[in-house]
């Protein structure tokens, strides 16, 4: 029996969640269900991306994500299903959702549900809860070995899936850019798409200053030097740091303030960042 | 063994849902307990009676609801078991938490709760916490089979139950007339206790026109045509629109915008809402 | 097996607390997690040791509580575990998120977490994420079973836990003083550290009448007489009450209304609150 684990944009504050919920516990009343968060923002298929790839990698090969962020509820666009690089499965509409998880982990094999089939019985009537009649019925069945993955429908070219536009990370001289993804929403922090990997190719060391810039479109949102730090702890409270997060990518924070809050800044490939080396 | 599912207006910020959890588990550790949702506005019956009827019907005949919000504790007011139609139970103060419940699906069977035995060991003292100690307690109890539903306490007439007062919805005309009983919070959109069936009547399909007028006692607060739609992709972003929702009855929203903001709407029964055919 | 519960300032937004579900899944798939809560105020480690003794109790012995609020993660402070007088363990940086815990119930054994091998393998590289790759794998290899509590490091004195500073409560002549140690958020009532059995050395029962005085640092912010109530349903709508809560110590509330919004009330050492008997 594999983990099933909700992501949606519904909120806590209905019964929406909850109504996956019972009808995932309707299908095996044994199946362990989670959540990975239902506060994203209403729409936001950038946002449910990006915390996709922020926590598969946790759990365990099999586990099932299913992910309902749809404005497109309703549409043509198709309902899929992939196995990622890791073995965890992701059902979710085809609108973007997958872009991070693509990029970073790859997909072993796509498919698209056959809605005629993986659908809760006697729902034929509501179009406006795919997330409850499809998807989380759908991976309910899956997560508890009901059904195979080969029967969710025909195999399709992960390449055919539809992506959102993002710009690749990139080193110039003594100067690494990327974009701001998204924010560590408690903490203020900003979380970069530049790897440690590529930044460490500036030479810097743990203890060492960066100039930091952010601009949004073409003008400049802040342009300072800060302490590259192994962690929170090697900063004064109040003082501004780099540092690696825990997806081993370059972020900014305030420790024990608001990064973002402080600047206004905000995510997206608008958003973007330049790591320089001193001196 | 049953799954126990509660809600109460206790929010997640603090200890108490935690505690009720405790008592759960303690009862039996092999408990799968859920929650429908925690963020009901404090003392709001209203919206916890519309939350169960939106989510009670997805989950299996024997899950156990635990309902607990209560102006009212430490008062005189009985606390309750009942069996819905579909099977499900809810444990609850008798404060109107069932109205809609009994409404849509009624009921098979009510008991009030013998405190004197179904009350968590040791909890004499604590007089502001039925949840805990009363509710949480005898639903886990009964979730995991260590009582039976007649061992609750005695049983009640049905019609003794306290019910919130609701306006049926009507058709008159080329009209039907409704009330706006809760909201879809995170979209926004309004959810009318008029039935799709209903509805219907007027003879609208998808993609025709109907004038939706709002009033609040008896003034205006909207009056427009929109698009009887089958989901939102029918819409253009920032469109309004009126579709089923997923309890099959009319709601109105507007693509990807919230329709509650945008007029200031509320819920309850003093606003009401007439759906008119054109023409 | 023990249910592991978890707690932390991380909120529900991102993938951080289900990274550590996620974390704790991959050590045992059979595990029952559960939540305090994840809406500690970031950094707010005084609400974080009232939240783990507001809750704390409720659960059976041998329950594993991970608590993360972490203002000095990557510090040298040190990650413990105790085991308390109740049989529960809690494991957390020792930052004082123990201190109410310490004083309320006491402690039966404290261990310093040995880091080098109660960690995530292949976690090497985040200097970010102790919540996840230490206190959460090892709660869950604890309440799993797959480690004795012998098994996370060394014994260490209790007494050297780090603890904040607390002020006693004090009878007085005709009154107790005592501080406000944390809200009841969602109803906006204060928790005082004054235990009921020292408040009823006072002789006044239930309907009985009281001078509520409240001060941060010199200044006087409430001073009025209120009813000791047995339960808000013995006051009137809006009126205020002194009860004794679910901790059994004196609380102070607006029945159906905020005492803490109505009077800008906080919470800690600063704020003080005296009750008196009348006449």
């Amino acid at each position: 029996m594999n983990a099933l684990i909700l992501q949606s944009d519904f909120g806590y504050a209905d019964g929406a969640v909850s109504a996956m919920y019972g009808v995932a516990v309707g299908v095996c009343d044994r199946l362990r269900i989670y959540d990975l968060t239902h506060d994203i923002p209403p729409y936001d298929i950038w946002e449910a991306s990006n915390r996709l790839i922020q926590t598969l990698m946790y759990w365990p090969a099999g586990s099932v994500f299913v992910s309902v962020v749809d404005p497109g509820v309703g549409s043509t666009r198709r309902s899929i299903a992939v196995r990622t690089a890791g073995g965890q499965v992701v059902i979710t509409p085809d609108n973007g959702t997958l872009t991070h998880v693509m990029q970073h982990t790859g997909l072993q094999e796509a498919r698209v549900i056959d809605e005629t089939v993986n659908r809760l019985p006697n729902s034929g009537e509501s179009y406006t809860f795919h997330g409850r009649d499809i998807y989380a019925y759908t991976g309910a069945r899956l997560a508890s070995g009901l059904i195979a993955f080969e029967e969710i429908g025909p195999k399709i070219d992960p390449a055919s899936l539809v992506t959102l536009p993002v710009v690749a990370p990139s080193l110039e001289g003594r100067s690494v850019r990327g974009t701001i993804d998204v924010l560590d929403v408690r903490f203020g922090s900003l979380w970069t798409n530049i790897p440690r990997e590529l930044f460490l190719k500036l030479g810097v060391g743990h203890g060492g200053r960066v100039t930091v810039s952010i601009t949004h479109y073409d003008r400049v949102i802040y342009k300072s030097v800060m302490l590259y730090a192994r962690s929170f702890a090697d900063a004064n409270v109040g003082e501004p740091l780099l540092y690696a997060n825990s997806l081993d990518c370059m972020a900014v924070a305030i420790n024990q303030g608001s990064f973002a809050k402080a600047y206004s800044v905000g995510t997206g490939i608008s958003w973007q960042i330049q790591l320089s080396a001193e001196g």
